[in-house]
């Protein structure tokens, strides 16, 4: 398995036979500057997984493409807008779901049904329909076996930069592909998928293993990010296979299966690092390893409670080495260690040892603090469980974004 | 029962038999600039109910003062130091309490076990003991039977006013006094007690009903409270009754029980109030009023998501009428609720209904969010279940306050 750098703009578009196209639309607000709807289609159709929000309150898309791949475990196409998550619309935002479905079902020659809807922005406005239709009409009209990089633009909102990424391995002799792109931003701390992210691989996998591949990769990506804390109404992960590579279908008896798994698990980090880096404020990524815990469960519990932090996201932010913090947010992380055990790191500086302060040098630490990322290590000493979480710092920008997001 | 404003600032020393005093002994940085050492005392022992911090990681203070109060349920002092949270000092840490405990029994006659002792401040460093000694020798001189002001002056850190509260009440035709005070600021998510609160009765009350009596109060009170998510290593609530006023002993089965309850339980709200409004940079206090769940205990949950979501906060501090976030931080608060039967209010403001948009005044609406307090009503149509929560908007200051807290 290698990454192809140069081919990373052709995200979701690198496998074989998948198709991209977007449209400027005027979503959010009539003035269609920038590129808010995107059409994903699959040559073949295409076995289905995804993972989806657990916020009671859920976008009428996220409603209606659980179901669809729950029922059939299989879509074609995902039409995706920016600019209004259609949540909080009630049966008006039922409808509209609907009729995107059989809009672009009729541009395709395709049921409803194989038609996957995600939606992204404001809440509890309905989506503007005319133009989104407008707007469906001509990303179909668009789309190309190179279109990636128009649809990972196409899903942004207050995001800084696209998040793509391509993944390549042999199986069966057969080169497969993954490809990925993802939105982020604010609302981010992802309980079962984050905000929007497209997984596609031209591999034969068996609908039931798919599943499997993605809950894997989403709990060891996606699931261990946060920009603030906010388990949003839209958190959307879908991953396609069409099978197109021409290997024999992997399941978890196959023998490149674990290896399949780890390149989709790969390349979820890849997009789920992006988004905890371009949070919105944010001035560099925080990933914070933990190793020693009890289980990887607990790992996972404590390096989430660290990035989830305020208190140390501002003092990452401010370059300030304050241990203390990041000792607390483990403390209340709800995962059972003995404090006096605990080692901290910043980079590869000791700064607290056993619980307690050691000497060490501060002007060093602060450089640390400033690089991007900002490695952070917490070693707890019950026994050998670990994991690594991702987030971001906390900024002035973060409140002037947030305080008039809709003004 | 009646509050009687003009003697708030007597606040832990309003009830009969309490005295306080305080001294500034440079704490954080050697500077005597402010009062930083306080001491409570107590002419008679008192009876103590304490309850502290499920942080895992917890100061030295905490421990001794817990393992004291399981251990007798009885104080006749407590020392609190601000500048210094002595957590994560290791022995020194412990040693360090313990030395507190016999210096101020030294100083009354008292012995070490009847000395309660509380920090807070940064995290990691030892106690200066040699200005710490000072500082409880001066402050213990200071003692004076109206020294609540300076007590509460002193416990403070970031917070930018003192917190205190004086409740009536009668008890078998006696006199019942309640006082308390409190500090804040950051690293305010209490589970279990708040960052330091101190409240005295002169009600005489039996040890295992005072524990019922504060755990009832802290429930309605601090653990409706945040500032930012984050459980500190320090939290401590004490509750210290010494049976001056010579009503008959109060307990669950006592005619005028529920009354009493009931005051501690309105004091220690007014004190977590002040908490959360004087949240490090905050500009207002955010109350969230949530009806109609399924229970008591779910209304809690729905009100605490809804106070500690970023996205609520900076709206607020934007004046900005988004309901949409108050009801995806309902969404996420592991509440189970048809989020078609959701009402929201902006003060009398309907925004929200049935889970969808309603038309509504927004300039009438901001008029509220810029308001103190700022009142917001969610109304989920299960139940009868309900609760209150206080937050506090999310401003820049809380950023710089944060980012550069040791430097």
């Amino acid at each position: 398995m290698q990454q192809e750098e140069r081919q990373e703009w052709l995200g979701v578009t690198a496998p074989k036979g998948f198709w991209a196209g977007a449209a400027a639309a005027g979503i959010r607000d009539g003035k269609a500057e920038r590129l808010d709807v995107a059409i994903l289609y699959s040559e073949q159709p295409a076995v289905a997984a995804g993972m989806f929000t657990t916020n009671r309150v859920r976008s009428a898309a996220v409603e209606a493409t659980e179901a669809r791949i729950r029922e059939q475990r299989r879509l074609q196409a995902v039409v995706v807008n920016s600019g209004n998550a259609n949540a909080c619309t009630g049966e008006q935002g039922t409808a509209d779901v609907l009729a995107i479905q059989i809009q672009a079902a009729d541009l395709f020659g395709l049921e409803p049904g194989d038609i996957g809807v995600a939606s992204t922005g404001v809440i509890g406005v309905p989506l503007p329909m005319d133009r989104l239709s407008a707007g469906i009409e001509e990303a179909a009209k668009k789309i190309r076996d190179d279109g990636g990089r128009a649809f990972a633009e196409a899903i942004l909102t207050t995001d800084t930069y696209t998040k793509e990424v391509v993944r390549e391995l042999t199986v069966d002799g057969q080169t497969v592909r993954i490809g990925g792109a993802a939105k982020g931003s604010g609302m981010i701390h992802p309980n079962m998928a984050t905000m929007l992210a497209f997984l596609t691989t031209d591999a034969e996998v068996e609908s039931e293993a798919l599943q499997e591949a993605l809950r894997h990769a989403v709990d060891a990506s996606f699931h261990c990010i946060s920009v603030d804390g906010d388990t949003s109404t839209n958190d959307t992960v879908l991953l396609l296979a069409n099978g197109m590579a021409g290997n024999r279908p992997l399941r978890p008896d196959h023998p490149d299966w674990d290896r399949f798994v780890e390149a989709v698990t790969e390349a979820a980090i890849h997009l789920a690092k992006a988004i905890a880096r371009d949070g919105e404020g944010a001035t560099r990524l925080i990933e914070t390893r933990v190793e020693g815990a009890s289980t990887d469960e607990e790992a996972r519990r404590v390096a989430k409670a660290v990035i989830g932090s305020s208190l140390v996201k501002t003092a990452v932010y401010g370059a300030d080495p304050n241990w203390g913090r990041i000792l607390c947010a483990a403390g209340y992380a709800g995962s059972s260690f003995d404090p006096q055990n605990v080692d901290i790191y910043i980079g590869d500086i000791a700064v607290c040892r056993r619980g307690g302060a050691v000497p060490f040098d501060e002007e060093a630490a602060r450089v640390v603090l400033r690089g991007d990322p900002v490695p952070l290590r917490v070693v707890i000493g019950e026994g050998s469980g670990k994991a690594v979480a991702w987030g971001c710092d906390l900024t002035e920008r973060y409140i002037e974004i947030n305080a008039h997001y809709r003004t």
